[in-house]
């Protein structure tokens, strides 16, 4: 007997944007929410006690990732990844496809699946649908993802349709495998669908209803933010909030900016990962309620003020944007640590900002002074 | 009214070894202890916060290096370098003469001070013995050093004889300086001489003598661990504990291995600092009681034992070797920041555990025994 993993909570009056909660046998996460990436099993910069206080109840890896090193061996003797990196909430690792696709190398794609050679050391690998999930077996995540077909943004129709029906053959073998195998560890896992079609309207919807036959307890949006133009993702989305079952979550991959964010929340969309935050943290990128700052430029030398006045992270009220300039400079560890932090902190705030804004039925309002603050437009 | 800063509580039978207190007005530190090194402001890898937990009262840093950057400028409109790093444990930051002295490029020693081009864009500078307490004023570390000639441990005689009579008037000069200046910032700010004389019995005794009529309220030992035999550095460490005063701390500059630190306690030494920890650390090394491994190594890939089962450092209770070395493997500075909590904290713990050794007056035999483990030698 199944259980129904989510509960909706709240929607608003105005938008399409939704909370709830999603339980897990590592935790209950409320939504929307956002998963810190940790590609190799950790989400660099950080120990696991710090992802939790961020607060962070979920993260994201990569099943390609984890896959070459340390490898399945490794992760089961480990009992799992959990264990593994010491993580005591929730995870959701990704197919693989999406890295896959991008290799600039080598790969080949047949009815089975997917062949391709290592971005480390050229070697030869073969994923199907059916492995994909054992990988994701081994790994023991909370959320695994089927292997799909990611095309870039700006890919032909052909591709399109390619892509689209053989995500969903691949979605039907998974599923099947998916049901025929058990978990390793104990602790309940759940496989997500993933919806493709790019941005054709016709072609997303038959992607979302054939993928909605399977009946899977989360959907996830793939295909987007890989080059399209920003007003087609928006559309995009709008047309899954309709396509997609209401009471069951959705999960917008690869998302993005604090601004993308918040128009997708309002699109109906309860989960996010990006690896933004901490990849533009390292690049002295540091975000704030009242835009970007980059912590490197001159006139941060003497500044005094903390990094964001704004900001509760354990960090931020600590040191000032001088020290952190200077620790940019002289290349300290500890600046790309500040501001990950920093970066990390203020994603999942906006998202429990949001979450709060959209349960007293304010966030339209909400939304639209934050974005007109941050890039000048609405929602 | 001068305050006595150091307080000798505990010597014990059988070696030189003693334990203390020293005062300083950002806390009391007990002796034996370890200075982490935050060449920048930065102890590499760690928060501020993390420095106080390891748990280390006092850190060093390096004159040349905050010289250069972020500057007197920023530090003074900082408040200080406390107040810059939010550090409210001790500080002593060194002169910078061990610095230029091991510069490859330019550098010009007159009676008047030394000129030298900065490493990071060649400009030109010149430290003078008053510049340098100047400097440290701005700075604000509790305990400054002098500056000194600092010849390599190959030197010949005359090298040495004319550094240490260089040394020597560069620290009246510098102990003037001192006497004539208030610190800025309120807090107790101590100068001490740098003894020098290379591995000559004779010319350290002169150096030290010379340099104890300044009345200093601590000395230091310099110009060691710079190349020389390691049976020389001991006996000039022994001849050291005649020669200077009883009731002030000794500080021996830049050792060493966990080894050296057992070896120079029992000759009488009080304070230390060294790279060693941090920097092996980020090379893979791990340093424990039963000696030094190398976390890279094939045998740590599967190993899920603890990193070190004797350790109670926060991350190494937690993490196994298996994830530390998937960590250094895929180059995460989570890595970085393990190996560098456990080697600090090792050293710490090292330094704790002596001091608790020579106040039950059982240090000889605990630190044959920890050697003989350690490198198969004795005292």
């Amino acid at each position: 007997m199944k259980k129904q993993i989510f509960t909706l909570e709240a929607t608003t009056s105005t938008t399409a944007a939704r909370a709830g909660t999603i339980k897990t046998d590592h935790g209950d996460i409320t939504t929307p929410f956002f998963m810190p990436v940790g590609t190799y099993g950790a989400v660099k910069t950080f120990s696991s006690n710090e992802i939790k206080q961020l607060p962070s109840k979920i993260l994201l890896s990569n099943t390609y990732h984890l896959y070459l090193r340390p490898g399945t061996e490794i992760l089961e003797a480990a009992g799992g990844l959990h264990n593994f990196m010491n993580w005591q909430g929730a995870i959701l690792t990704d197919s693989g496809g999406f890295q896959i696709f991008s290799l600039e190398g080598f790969r080949k794609i047949s009815e089975d699946g997917v062949t391709f050679r290592s971005h480390l050391d050229g070697s030869k690998h073969h994923f199907t649908p059916e492995r994909i999930v054992d990988i994701q077996r081994s790994i023991g995540s909370d959320f695994m993802m089927m292997l799909d077909v990611c095309p870039p943004g700006n890919a032909d129709k052909k591709t399109w349709i390619d892509a689209l029906e053989t995500t969903t053959r691949w979605a039907k073998r998974g599923m099947d495998h998916y049901h025929k195998t058990e978990p390793i560890y104990g602790h309940q896992q759940i496989l997500l669908p993933i919806v493709q079609g790019g941005t054709d309207i016709e072609l997303r919807r038959r992607s979302a209803r054939e993928l909605c036959e399977l009946g899977a307890e989360a959907y996830a949006i793939g295909g987007l933010a890989v080059g399209e133009p920003k007003p087609k993702m928006l559309s995009t989305v709008e047309l899954m909030n309709e396509e997609l079952p209401k009471d069951k979550p959705r999960y917008l991959m690869g998302v993005g900016t604090p601004a993308d964010l918040v128009r997708n929340v309002a699109r109906g969309v309860d989960m996010f990962d990006c690896v933004m935050p901490t990849r533009n943290a390292r690049n002295s990128q540091i975000f704030t309620f009242n835009g970007k700052i980059n912590i490197r430029n001159a006139q941060y030398r003497n500044d005094f003020s903390l990094i964001d006045e704004t900001s509760t992270s354990p960090y931020s009220v600590k040191y000032t944007k001088a020290y952190l300039h200077h620790l940019f400079r002289t290349q300290e560890i500890l600046g790309l640590r500040i501001a990950s932090q920093h970066n990390l902190h203020f994603y999942i705030k906006l998202m429990e900002t949001m979450r709060e804004r959209i349960i007293q039925d304010t966030f339209e309002d909400w939304a639209n002074g934050f974005l007109k603050n941050y890039d000048g437009e609405v929602l």
